[in-house]
């Protein structure tokens, strides 16, 4: 059983423990070959982190050629907390110390009641699913949907969340779990899931981009988020996709912002209006059924052939085109990663990314770039915030 | 005398380095707490680093209670060049190991007589320039006006030198001059100059945009050059200003590129487009003194009240302001320098970009961004050059 708090002691266990996270479990000798430490530094390290009960030893490997060397794993003691919490849903995971799902429970919510209510239902869900995993919590990672400020652990002038504003997130939660709690933003705990489960695990640069009722991105900077001095970096919904100023207003005040024209409140304020000015029957027939029109039924229309909402996708593929274009000539990333709830209109939208930014950007930039949807879908969020939360406790500060 | 090929044996040995050159000389107990090794661990290293001839033990130092503790400095003998191949210039400096300038010399050059003259032309100048300095070079850096392949120390393809294409420049005048060469783009070596001596000194995320005759942007993430995944990161020459493609057609055959709206070239050929169709009387005469106008007089005839260069610098600074604001919001840093030739139009230019910049970009990012002109000028690829190298000659690897 891990004791409670327990953490490495310097970094070599730092790195064991993260190698046996990212890896699985391995022998002492691939450990060794791995961190490049001799056999009896290995031996004392790995004894030490299961004195800590961090590690087990599980066995003996398949021979090298000389004796058996042991098999470590992670202990099987460890419980990461994955928390999402959207504009409408919170999403709970219960994952072992290699960030495998062992349960998961979502609710409805709405943000806008405040966090008192919020974090009780958290608290509420976070009770389900831990009552079939016993056990202490070794840490809680939670994505919200908005700025955070590390150093507090809260959110700072979220513009959907009234009420949040420095509420200490971290302090409450930790409080109320007993455990170490780190807090993000979602789409950067979600660049943490693709980086740990998705197509990103062997990328060390890339560009997560979220497009969900707002369209957001996370950075990977040799493996590790990139924030930017106030934490705001990769805000790129107010990126302006017409110079000239055009397009609807913006939450934000000005025009011509990515976010007002697409992303998921601009397609459903686009489908209702091509709705009601009858230019399209099937959004028309979907909004007659009397509840209001979201990106999902632009996306089931144009499934089925109305060619209205192909083109709000094909004109927002062309607006995230442009702008990841830019990106991409100035990041040279090694990957590009679409996720988020309005990814899910699938090719469509990810061919016109695809043909502006391969028309757009350097040759050099684009060679071997691959613009892909996340795989991961609605885990990516909770399996992102216990990386979040590992990569703090599996560490020695 | 510092032992030819002299390297730091252990990462210790590699911060104390760096330390004394970025920080300048300090005493042995100052050393120690900045690097948080002991007393005796301080006194073990500096010892052998001097066996090394890397430093010199200079003195005492002002006693801090106890026994005055000895001043250490990085030897007098280290010797970095710093080599800045412009398009049509080059420049060459030799540095102490504190990237002091000691001597420099520059020379016309067209690079497009390809590397052979042009790298004959650089080893007869580093000659010059040493011939007051005695003693054996300890690495050369150098900057170059396009892609680097650092695993090459080569040029890949690059647009304005026909012939240097994978060229050895590394390898070339490492045999010539005896010595490491390190080899980079001008606009990474120029950020690195900004980093050692200028208004970035303190900074750890930053932009560094050379408006030259093309445009790039050096990315420094936590005190580094951030080169991409290709090392082509930074090339925001050919991001869209205009999305709906209009504008001049660019050398990379899009149109509405940034660097075809603006830059040394754009602003020439604009002017002469004034000049000719009667729109600038100040531009006309210039014109008809049998020149081709260039980017300088566009800034004197502004200097001097002409309203259509005015119009002209303000244009620029609206499309590299309207760049920037994107690259601000996706990455956050915590300073903006603008450097280059076309920079020397100054403040008529610096007002504009802040101010599309200030109201383009999110609060949250822009808060307390300063952006700035560069105040190295001339001396910032030469002294960034000499960065480069020193950066790898006191690195363990």
């Amino acid at each position: 059983m891990a004791r409670v708090g327990a953490r490495p002691e310097n970094r070599h266990q730092a790195r064991l423990l993260r190698l046996l996270r990212d890896s699985g479990p391995q022998s002492r000798a691939e450990l060794g070959d791995a961190v490049e430490l001799s056999k009896s530094k290995v031996a004392i390290e790995v004894e030490r982190l299961a004195e800590l009960g961090l590690v087990d030893v599980v066995g003996l490997a398949a021979s090298r050629g000389g004796r058996r060397s042991q098999m470590v794993a992670l202990a099987r003691s460890l419980r990461f907390v994955g928390i999402d919490i959207g504009a409408t849903s919170i999403d709970v995971a219960v994952l072992d110390g290699e960030l495998n799902l062992l349960g998961q429970a979502r609710a409805e919510t709405d943000v806008r009641l405040g966090p008192g209510p919020v974090l009780e239902q958290v608290i509420d869900l976070v009770g389900k699913v831990r009552a079939d995993h016993s056990g202490s919590i070794t840490g809680v990672g939670v994505g919200v949907p908005g700025p955070v400020s590390q150093a507090e652990g809260a959110l700072v002038a979220p513009p959907i969340m009234p009420g949040w504003s420095r509420f200490p997130i971290r302090d409450e939660l930790g409080a109320a779990l007993g455990a170490p709690v780190m807090v993000d933003n979602d789409v950067n705990v979600m660049a943490l899931g693709e980086l740990h489960a998705g197509t990103a695990r062997s990328v060390r640069d890339l560009l997560f981009v979220k497009i969900g009722t707002g369209i957001g991105c996370g950075i990977v900077v040799g493996g590790e988020i990139y924030r930017g001095v106030n934490g705001s970096a990769g805000d790129i919904g107010h990126i302006q996709v017409d110079a000239h100023g055009h397009g609807p207003v913006c939450a934000c005040g000005n025009t011509g912002c990515l976010e007002a024209t697409f992303g998921g409140a601009a397609l459903a304020r686009d489908a209702e209006a091509a709705a009601r000015a009858g230019r399209s029957d099937w959004l028309a027939g979907r909004l007659a059924a009397g509840k209001p029109l979201s990106a999902d039924d632009v996306g089931q229309a144009a499934a089925a052939g109305d060619p209205v909402s192909i083109a709000l996708i094909r004109d927002g593929g062309t607006r995230i085109g442009q702008v990841l274009a830019s990106l991409v000539s100035f990041f040279n990333p090694g990957l590009v990663v679409i996720g988020g709830g309005v990814a899910g209109l699938g090719h469509p939208l990810l061919a016109e990314i695809r043909s502006v930014v391969y028309r757009r950007s350097l040759p050099l930039a684009t060679g071997n770039l691959p613009i892909v949807l996340s795989e991961l879908g609605g885990t990516a969020g909770v399996v992102g915030a216990g990386r979040l939360v590992s990569d703090s406790v599996l560490s020695t500060n």
